[in-house]
């Protein structure tokens, strides 16, 4: 097994010529590719608050909470890394409350890593009303209704008072369909952003509210556009590697488009960017996709499915999916699924999930979230497996038809 | 220290005569008294489902469910007996679906004690269309407003089904305030209906659908009313004793009186109990009341009022109550009650709490119920281990300052 070891320092470049640095020297995330497996790699990827074995799924915790799941529980799944929304908690309880009580980690108690996102998604997929301009985005608050401006600056001065360990640049998330004049013009608003959103970060970086856990500090990650045009996703790719990033993520997807064409895209692009850095594809997917795209060579993905569906007794198994509501259910003495090994699955029967959402109880929520994010990390930890054995697609393929949901 | 150990075999007049079997001979619930302090006992309650401590406080799962927390988080709080509701589970999911998983403990996954009420309270406090006869109580369905009906005896055959290893004798509660002929008429009906629920009970008691994990049985308790008139109380203790229970519960009170009537009343119907059976005061109270009753001779008490003031953001602490949705605790880093040893106070700060309340994030009320069990069975863990010292009112009025909220 080869192990490929680069610094995330962010340098123009980088990617054609990755340079050795000796750990003392690293200044924010690390990221090792440990085993690969066609294009799929498993790695390892250090933030400042610990480890993360990638591919890696992560949780969404929109206002600082996976919802329904306390940390301790977080802990015991495995989990190594957490979203949080920067648009959500901008607006609730407001970054400076956040900063002062020691960034998310002090705030939510969650000792290990944690990244947002620029606010740009929520920005755009929850204001009708917005304005953008070259500067940035004048928008509502979906709360109050109260007016509010994100520029790449405001946003990575608000990321840096979240303090999470991985900080993304503020971003165009481009609508589909678009024209093609509109895409490229989106396109170069997120260019000329992203690098606004690196002078920014490297001015204030040493800002971070957390408490000092390592020698480590936030790392800023690029995000390529370029909506369904692989061309653009090209130019996109190669402009935004230029600025330079220790890590690049693939935004713009799941906006509507066929999943035949966002698999398309993030093949495309994965082949533009720099095989040392983490890719990180944004807002993925269902169980049978996130083993899809990490044989395509993605490293980071993150979703609101597992925990959206769990709240709406959507269950994923590794015989399909379950609608817990179902009438079928009521007597089930079984285990939600015979093949997990998760809390849920190991002590309580279907039919009393089915009687916990039948009659709204909270604990349907909760027992249904660890369930379903169980089944993640669990299809996740297959992936790199199976990619720690040196086992490509063949191995990839029953692990997915075991996911394919 | 005396240690007083009688079979809790249901025979009439056993007050009077105490018999000491061989454990070998033991069928239901058996109690032992460990320790006095005053009026106070600490003792300790073996149920088919294990030892139950007391005095001791019973969470409340309506619905087979403390609401939000996993029966995982309940044993890790040293949770011993649940209360669950005959009513709300004879509606949903029903009895019979509940008798087919094995009982409640079955059900939902719960290897310690459980105590169901008979449906009494729930038929009178969630029908305003009751009607009452010799023979029973017709009501219409909170949910869908179906007609039922229960009787002493289809009341025994609920609680039989569900399993639980304490069952409630099927009594009429009565209203506040009633006409002397009124509460006696009363008083009157649930002393038939006692005397019906024991003998449906031990004809079918051996029908108890759970595995069976040890040589016990159910029992069945018996409930004391006569409203607020001591003399009643007294009459209807007597009589109730001289059917003959393993348990006794004081009913018909926390209806709306004030509090110091239901002192009162507790502290005068306790004399009239077995020494050597359990005392269980039905729906109380405050942290300030749990103490207070305990110190008073009572056993066993249950109150949906820390789990439902959790839901509402109003937690128990040393230092008193907390309204967690207050302004002033947006940046309050400190936990919710220093001098707390729970999950929550140990990880959590103020600020975190309150800004999932004002959020209504669904972890909210899961961090407040665990933080409010913890302080009523940490009451309790303090108000017997001061008993068990051999101290009275003294030390249980320090425990109770320190509850004083």
């Amino acid at each position: 097994m080869t192990m490929h070891i680069w610094t995330a320092s962010p340098r123009a470049n980088e990617a054609s010529a990755p340079t050795w640095f000796d750990t003392i020297l690293i200044v924010s995330t690390q990221f090792l590719v440990e085993a690969r497996a066609g294009a799929a790699r498993a790695g390892r990827l250090t933030t400042p608050h610990g480890e993360v074995e990638t591919p890696v799924f992560m949780p969404v915790g929109t206002l600082a909470s996976v919802k329904g799941l306390p940390q301790e529980v977080l802990e015991e799944l495995g989990v190594e890394i957490l979203l949080a929304n920067t648009y959500h908690l901008y607006l609730r309880p407001g970054v400076e409350q956040v900063r002062k009580l020691g960034g998310l980690h002090g705030f939510m108690s969650w000792p290990r890593s944690i990244l947002t996102d620029s606010g740009g998604f929520q920005v755009f997929s929850l204001n009708d009303l917005r304005k953008v301009s070259q500067e940035g985005v004048t928008f509502r608050s979906h709360l109050d209704g109260s007016s509010h401006f994100f520029s790449p600056e405001s946003a990575m001065e608000a990321q840096i008072g979240l303090g999470a360990d991985i900080i993304m640049a503020f971003d165009e998330c481009t609508e589909y369909p678009a024209e093609p004049e509109r895409v490229r013009a989106s396109m170069e608003l997120t260019l000329r952003w992203a690098e606004r959103s690196k002078n920014y970060f490297e001015e204030h970086k040493n800002e971070v509210p957390c408490n000092k856990v390592s020698d480590r500090t936030q790392a800023l990650f690029g995000i390529v556009q370029g909506g369904m045009d692989l061309a653009l996703r090209k130019e996109s790719a190669e402009r935004t590697i230029e600025i330079g990033f220790p890590g690049y993520a693939i935004g713009g997807l799941s906006v509507g488009e066929p999943r035949h064409v966002t698999r398309e895209i993030v093949e495309a692009t994965v082949q533009h960017l720099p095989a040392e850095r983490p890719r990180y594809l944004m807002g993925v997917g269902t169980p049978e996709e996130i083993v899809e795209y990490a044989n395509l060579g993605i490293d980071m993905m993150d979703c609101v499915l597992p925990t959206r569906a769990a709240r709406h007794g959507l269950l994923f198994t590794s015989e399909g999916r379950i609608s817990i509501k179902q009438a079928q259910y009521a007597g089930d003495e079984s285990p939600l699924d015979p093949n997990c090994v998760c809390p849920i699955c190991r002590r309580y029967s279907r039919a009393y999930l089915r009687h916990l959402y039948a009659s709204n109880e909270v604990l349907a929520q909760v027992l249904n979230t660890i369930h379903n994010l169980s089944f993640y990390l669990d299809t996740m930890r297959a992936v790199r497996h199976s990619i720690s054995l040196g086992r490509g697609a063949r191995f990839l393929s029953e692990v997915w038809s075991r996911a394919k949901l």
